[in-house]
């Protein structure tokens, strides 16, 4: 969206608008209805709130009245500056508004916005792009959370319904992921680090908490060619890993007692083979795949067992900034991992795609970060504690929508996103 | 069904199962999904799990294969001696099987059991009448609870839908129930009490908690002429009844205090006046309109407020039984208690229907009691401990399933049911 | 006390009151400090409360000052008429007063007390006389709970501290009680039942929930010789009585489960043998020894297991009212149940003493029940929800604090009290 | 400790042994019992436990038998590689070993101990001398624990017991921090930043998790002259700081709200006045008194409400080790904060000592770290998740303790510490 025009802009727009009534579309009324933990949403509901998301801040400033007043409220995620959200827990009891009103609604807030946008002079439209490519951006996130949360529904029930079946052709093969026949061995990557710079390059869109630019001091270090497989988390449990408090952090050990951990979330052993509940239904993953559905402290400990660490989010990006942004993202349409290419070439493998990768880094405000203004600048900023750094996209990721600089961020004890590891070590010299 | 021919068997379980379906016919499927507390059930399991009962009981033990073997598991829900039941609390997180499909199990199954009724001797359907008779009795439990629970799952909703809106006339006008223009002073018929009789007859249908019939000695009491009314719930609330400890019992103090009650479920006061969240949407009640979604605490302390107590089942039973089981049931279509007529009568008025009535009796069997053998033991005898009974049936309760030796129980803190109070006091001479 | 001398009552008030500090002798300040968890007191707080009942009930009406104005609140246990009570689950958190401090707290109101019982009239005397005893009983009450209590607060500490060590003599031996090598058998008493009355005669000190006396009509019924022993308890744990529902109330299979109940608390299995922590250290029971410290859902389901159930508290209380009341108590010395003798005699054995006996009666009012004046209708009637009927006092009791009418009330969950079971059964004709 | 000399290493022991038994002196027997949150523990375990780590990693090794066996798992705080740990919250329930056992137990270890160190070769002492350091430097650690433990235990207590009265002259005055009637203005002290070095320099004593000396890379930044003081806390309470949302993390937003919180703790407004509980008991503070008892949540709240922002644990570091380790400590026996110099000179005042500071940084291993080997790698490295660096010392850290580099940590809503603010801002050109 360099050039600004009107059409490209509302193309691209209904581009992104468009595949999420894809996503939801093999969704029956009461799949998007359900809401199987507070951390999750309704289907429903992220087609609803991406939409208010426009109405809110795009329509409502230029004196669009709103599509239903009541929405304003329901269909606040966290803006406090807008007046008290709707428990989010609760959201799952929301049966009305219909998810057939909720289409007419993202129909009716659609023509608005394509109105809008082509009626805007040049300086307008240069004034709102950058709203708009923030509420495009945001779309793309509640894509991944859309299947995200729609798994976790499924895997409640003991009908253990499919969302694409295993039959289905994929659309689209990834590119640069094409699974190979043999296992690419674990290789580390060495750099010298140095003072170098992080953070957005103001090229293109970024999130505020991509920003600014800053310089960090990174000893030498060591990456891994690729991502952390299911054949080492089978030597993981097998060596009694989720038993050896000395593999884990403190809050990590809590917390694999009180849940009762053995297995990363959606898995389990069956006569000495893993099957892994998907968006594909039940199937086994190869030895190469890479695992995925850990907390940070299942990324730690299995990183301590392997000899090695986490990344800080600096040297991943470090690393990924020389790498061009290719990977196994959503549009292959295959809704889990992919085995990494045999050969990894001059950078590590599967940097960008497959699962999102669990970094050392707490999240944080980068030197000088300055939080939007007004109700966006709840966006990120006031999440800057409790969570970690996770980097690089997964397989649930429209493509496009992350970059080397881009932070996702969750609790370490998420276990129902995309997210796998990737190792690291010191490489003093 | 006294002559026990299969026709009428057959017209009487065709008209029980189809109320469940008129009943469900006002709500989306994703109003049907949605269970929106772990003691309320979506409309859609309601739906299966009474299927479920014909099929496990009566269908099952005939030979008859299984609609899906899996549903045996989701819709069982709480024999233990079956197999363990899925949790209950999850019950809302099961989208598949859809609403629809829920449509083709009872059918499937209601051919089923049509087709086994008539083809039955006759010696051989006088054997099968009681389970039939128990699963529409059952089935009618859950007519009631259908109601019940949507309308927690609509007052969760700042929406507020409306199930059945005021505007809509009622199917039916009910019988002895006719709202008069004047208030019903409140009195109080007494009765001598001495060794009674409790319990059910053995006439008609009664549950194995009804049973045996068995001899009570009651102390001469009082009873009230009609339920406590909006009137009386007002003077409590203005009279700080609900800030008043020595009102209340220890458990009703924690309870209050912990839950932060001011009033009866549903209801609020706007401006001097009370607003109570009904099927019919929110409205404004009669001062002479019965007070319902009372737990046992709030009604045990607002008859200690009015100087009364609660009466105890038998003392209810032993005036009830003397009476015509007439009321303000379900068919009236009303969906909120109707205020007591003018004069009540050599009875007091509102023994059935309307709201039921707190008892302050714990749960527990009669002498001699016997629960059912296998599975239907469980019915209702390991529920008899933490418990309280109530009496009469409400305004959601159909007409003909309760009688004077009906027992519903709840526990205590129980609010989203269609329960009121009607005060007793001691007439020792 | 019949005759109300002065002097008789001082004795009495003295003879009480130094029993508790005698209980509390072999504690240190630490002992007396511990609260082991919400329903459980300090030691020293049982020592304080029980002063403070005496100060706020005879003599802060006498316009006695107070010891000291603060103890007002923090030794009010849940007399809410006399203000906001200190949090019951953080009376272990007050470690001022001292022990120490509450000696001198509790000499100064002895003094105070013996002074003003000496100065007072004979009518004056005889108006006091019921607060008196109900001081006295008060007491009492907390005798045993301050063993309870200290028993629970040993079992939580590895190093097993030890209140009376088993090597030393008991101080007196119980006359009722003599174990026998040999063992019972299990037999019934055969009683017609009928009309009866139960409820306090009026003729020695009752509390109020003992009372009106007041008829009953009770169904034939057979009581056990004696109560459930080790022997039947190992049968249950042996034959998975702990893991079959179909023994347990709902309530009860919940509370095992989310527990993880398998034996009665303080009890374990060791090499087949049991072990269960007592006052007296760490023992094995002998088989005829009557099982303590169950649940009212274990007795219930241990119960139903022996193909027998739980009296009901009146069926009890028929019977108990024609034994004599003794049997093992406080004043033995032995602070665990002992075998009941060989031959029971006419009267079921163990009536009284060893352990208090789980009915399946509810707690409630009896029929015109009143509740006291003032505080002290907060006494018992509050309570009456929730709770079970125990009888017949326990190895904790001391002699004659019970008798046929008196009425002990738990919550069914209970298990740290000194509770069992005795069997009941039907005996229709 | 330089010279390594068994005599001085022995008087220091010896010194640091006493300070702790001096700390308790005024404690009685139930104070050093009571445990009032999981987070404390009690006094009598605090002086056992501190025993117990040189009884195990001192004396262990050189087959030193055990003063009581049954102590290594009781007094074990969280070393699962020695066992599992006896429950953290259930050492308030230790009432045995008593406090004076205890004290027995620290008289025989050090005599041991001491035996030890005087018969090592130099070459075996400068072996020991770590662990020896290290075993000083936690029982330091500990001390200021069971100062900030009593004060949250006397804090529960209605009749607000004294640990020190204010009457009572302080032991020394502290050098560095003598209060000025005059109020200091804030303000920021300016510095580049650039590529510094932070962490242990390796001369002195260092816990492993200051390790190792690293570069960071800073941005130019200010850093306030002194702590945040009650005027400006005041001021954010009375323009509605606890009340507004955008001033707080999401985190904190749930904390203020789920805790109710309107004030630091131990503090409260009576009639425009702040009260704050102490060990010297209740107190106004001076304006100009550094506030104390916040946690993260409300110390970055407060630095956001007054236009700034928490320092970094590198900046505050980089700024610090200019500094002299000179400021309010333990020896000075206030026992809380004092407000800052009049003129703060060329550093910031009140660097060490007072009250911690609240860091930006979340807690994370430096690059290059390593955790000590064995049992004592549990020391600090597993603790690197959920937590916030503190830095600076407080008035309840004995002098000598601290450094530049010293890191402190603590969950982001823990309150009881003695812990403030400092502010910083970014000062790019």
């Amino acid at each position: 969206m360099t050039d600004g025009s009107a059409q490209r802009l509302v193309q691209r727009y209904q581009s992104v608008r468009e595949r999420t009534e894809q996503l939801a579309a093999p969704l029956s009324d009461e799949d998007q209805q359900v809401q199987s933990m507070p951390a999750c949403s309704p289907t429903k509901w992220h087609r609803a709130h991406t939409t208010w998301f426009f109405e809110t801040f795009l329509l409502a400033p230029r004196g669009v009245p709103a599509f239903d007043p009541r929405f304003g409220s329901i269909f606040n995620s966290y803006y406090n500056t807008l007046g008290t959200p709707f428990a989010r827990a609760a959201r799952g009891l929301l049966t009305r508004p219909t998810a057939r009103e909720i289409g007419a609604y993202r129909r009716s807030v659609d023509g608005r916005m394509i109105e809008a946008l082509l009626s805007l002079s040049p300086p307008e439209l240069a004034e709102v792009l950058p709203l708009v490519e923030l509420g495009l951006a945001h779309e793309e996130q509640h894509q991944e959370l859309l299947l995200t949360d729609i798994l976790h529904a499924f895997a409640q029930n003991p009908l253990a319904p499919v969302y694409r079946s295993l039959a289905a052709r994929a659309d689209t093969r990834p590119d640069g992921a094409t699974p190979s026949s043999a296992r690419q061995a674990l290789e580390f990557h060495r750099y010298d680090g140095g003072l170098v710079e992080c953070g957005g390059r103001g090229e293109c869109f970024a999130f505020d908490n991509e920003q600014p630019r800053h310089r960090v001091y990174l000893e030498p270090f060591a990456l891994a060619s690729r991502l952390v497989t299911w054949a080492e988390l089978s030597a993981f449990v097998t060596e009694q890993g989720y038993r050896t408090p000395s593999l884990w952090l403190a809050d990590g050990w809590d917390f694999v007692r009180s849940e009762g951990l053995c297995a990363p979330l959606y898995s389990r052993l069956e006569g000495g083979e893993w099957r892994v509940f998907s968006l594909r239904g039940e199937r086994t993953p190869s030895p190469d795949e890479p695992v995925a559905h850990l907390s940070y402290y299942e990324a730690d400990a299995v990183a301590r067992f392997l000899g090695a660490r986490l990344p800080s989010e600096s040297e991943w990006e470090h690393v990924a900034a020389r790498a061009s942004v290719e990977g196994h993202f959503l549009e292959a349409g295959e809704l889990h991992p992919l085995p990494a290419p045999r050969s990894s070439g001059p950078s590590p493998a599967q940097l960008f795609g497959d699962v999102w990768e669990w970094t050392a880094s707490a999240y944080q405000p980068y030197p000088g970060y300055r939080p939007g203004v007004g109700a966006l600048g709840e966006y990120n900023g006031k999440f800057m504690s409790g969570q970690q750094v996770l980097r690089g996209g997964s397989c649930f990721t429209p493509a496009g929508h992350v970059s080397a600089s881009y932070r996702n961020f969750w609790q370490p004890g998420t276990r129902f996103q995309m997210a796998g590891a990737r190792l690291a070590r010191d490489a003093r010299l």
